[in-house]
């Protein structure tokens, strides 16, 4: 940070001097994002280009901050697994780097005419995307998002107030310093990208209080922080709940798509929001294809709950219960039910799922379109994978998040979902009459 | 309201069967949302058609209801200006009606495709308009907006729950019954479009807490309303903050342009949300443009009230202190500035205004571009009326309110602005490496 003050950590602050803190980060960030947002396409490209060498060149003093995370969160007794997301390694940093760059390669999403068209009085009207302007990003422990968020506000042309997991404090303060250089390098001002400099928790709250400053609210993490996020914001939410996917084998599925389709959308990483978590069968192949499913899903080391229907057929199943049907495991288990068609999955779906990303396994063309049609959720596939549900995987180069709100942005977030747009009107000295 | 029973008014009910009655309420909304969101084109057409039929039928009905409303109206005493809002006539009727037929002549924002991509792995994406889901729009008197909000909410595949101002319950109590009427005979849910049937004001509160049953909240009213509905609710909002329009007149302004844009955008309507409320004006043409300008709009009947330049131009110039440049007057008092050139006027606007609507009149292309360009504003003009705001002259048929916050929908929320969109992808058995 150029001139904020590192404040003193965990709750050592003085109430006064986070306010003060947090009240001048905001002041920066607005002046920032109203020149970010009138930046050329050229220079927020050297700006991700120039952080993506920085990240290169500043490696040593990135990972030796991420070390000492590490050390604290052994200290502190963090799980193994918590510890894997933390860490950085060489590998891991030129991900990071590649990853920037890659946003640098995405169209420009500043000053697409989205929709024009002229009004009968010779009025010229255009939709233009301009971006939202200053975007609190608050996140849980992967140093990543830090670059990932930070990146993407950049491309956006939005001034971005990061608030890191405290557990990836230091890793966190390293990388945003890289992508700060790419910003000083390419001209632009660097308060665009700024790193809440406290692990204090009272620096959430004043963040969501802070309404006319920061225009939206990201929340990435879980549903607790999603949660608190919600309840307390003053400011607008793009909010990323939980993702209870389904999977559904319909009657007329091909049996292979569907066994490696099931096998991947459960078991290729069970801890991404896009994992099915509920597996339907239609009864009409259950002897059939469903068999197989669950053999595979069992050699991979997946624990299978079902309903009665299920364990009639395999009695190695365990009992679902209705709780099952509304659990997001993140985990190595997956609840099946046996369906009556299509009907009866869609409003299992609609009833327990979260509108997140669903699929059906069919090759009856009738089938598909009426589960595209009538599941209401931010995806729906037509064999494939609900691991799908990624930004990347979709074509925007990196993702936020994926919303499960109702409002735009739905889905994957990113550059271009962190836009809006306003309304251009050329006139020739039209009155309204 | 077919089932729904009419409670008792201004807060006579219990708590506890408000409580019930907006469950229930919730509750068929819901329905209705699942099948109107499915419901072909032709059938919202007609549905529209038959309920601006059911208001022509029903006209005697409808002016009485609205002759009780005005009699009590009266009776407490309401400003004439407010009854006049409240008031209907066989004219303004008809333009209701007429205002349905044009809604259902609009293109059917359900089932656009927003955009489509295929991946190098074969998935073909697309991202396609789907209605919000159940809507909560809470007006205040005029009862043309229960129409408006209706007609809209259907042609976009939404429900709404309508809660109208107090003083046009009986007006929407028969309009919403026409438009359930032509609901019905268009064999589409009735339950579509709800009045809460009370007038105790706690079902505000109460709406605001249906998290999970209503989708989004649409306040449409004064900024008390807005307040309240940001601050209180628990549903995402679109919101319709003030509008604290601008013109700048610029120093390579067409002065008669200039006179006829300045005088409209103000005197036109004065209590609009576009109406101008500040006028900016080169300092290169106070000399010559200027004098004009004030002449008509003194003459039109509008008070001025200027900063010292202003003032020392034409003395019968009131002085304006900062609390003018902050002011929407909604009413005939224009505030004046003159400024050193455009980046004084953008820099005023960036500073005063409310991200609403501003215009800027010249001819200088490049003054223009950059005007476009720079104000922040969800419309931007150029030589032409800030009244025109409106969604009807931008050519959506109608509005439901300007949005002013950032996230779409911005500017004028017509019936395509109150969709939303999902992503449907189709596979051939794809899954993720």
């Amino acid at each position: 940070m150029t001139t904020a003050t590192l404040l003193h950590e965990r709750g050592a602050t003085s109430n006064l001097d986070l306010a003060a803190t947090m009240a001048e980060i905001g002041h920066r960030a607005r002046a920032a994002a109203a020149l970010l947002g009138l930046a050329s396409a050229e220079a927020k490209v050297a700006a991700l280009r120039d952080a993506a060498r920085a990240v290169r060149a500043q490696a040593s003093e990135i990972l030796a901050a991420n070390a000492s995370d590490l050390e604290e969160a052994e200290s502190e007794g963090l799980s193994p697994a918590l510890r894997d997301r933390l860490a950085l390694d060489p590998k891991r940093l030129e991900a990071i780097a590649a990853g920037l760059e890659a946003i640098a390669d995405l169209p420009d999403p500043v000053g697409r005419v989205l929709a024009s068209w002229t009004r009968p009085n010779g009025l010229s009207i255009e939709r233009v995307a301009v971006p939202l302007g200053v975007i609190g990003i608050i996140y849980e422990s992967r140093p990543n998002v830090t670059a990932d968020a930070g990146g993407l506000a950049l491309k956006s042309g939005n001034a971005a107030i990061l608030r890191g997991g405290s557990e990836s404090f230091h890793s966190s303060l390293a990388l945003v310093a890289a992508l700060r250089e790419g910003l000083r390098s390419a001209l632009l001002p660097q308060d665009a990208i700024q790193l809440v400099p406290t692990r204090d928790r009272a620096a959430v709250g004043l963040m969501l209080a802070m309404n006319g400053v920061i225009d939206i609210v990201v929340p990435r993490g879980g549903s607790s922080l999603i949660e608190r996020v919600q309840r307390e914001s003053r400011i607008p939410v793009i909010a990323h709940l939980e993702g209870l996917c389904h999977t559904y084998v319909d009657g007329a599925a091909d049996a292979e798509k569907a066994r490696k389709i099931v096998l991947n959308a459960k078991m290729r990483r069970v801890s991404i929001c896009g994992a099915t978590e509920t597996l339907l069968v239609d009864r009409k192949v259950t002897a059939t294809i469903l068999p197989p499913i669950l053999a595979d899903l069992r050699a991979a080391g997946c624990e299978l709950r079902g309903d009665p229907e299920v364990l009639a057929l395999d009695s190695a199943v365990r009992p679902a219960t209705e709780q099952d049907w509304r659990t997001e495991y993140l985990d190595a288990i997956l609840a099946v039910r046996v369906v009556d068609g299509i009907g009866e999955a869609i409003a299992h779906i609609e009833r327990f799922g979260s509108h997140h990303t669903d699929a059906i396994v069919t090759e009856d063309q009738a089938a598909a379109d009426r589960f595209l049609r009538e599941v209401d959720s931010a995806i729906v596939l037509v064999n494939a994978s609900t691991q799908f549900a990624d930004g990347a995987e979709f074509g925007m180069g990196a993702e936020i998040g994926i919303s499960t709100q109702r409002l735009p942005p739905r889905g994957p977030v990113g550059a271009a979902e962190l836009t809006t747009y306003k309304y251009l009107v050329r006139g020739t000295g039209q009155v309204r009459p």
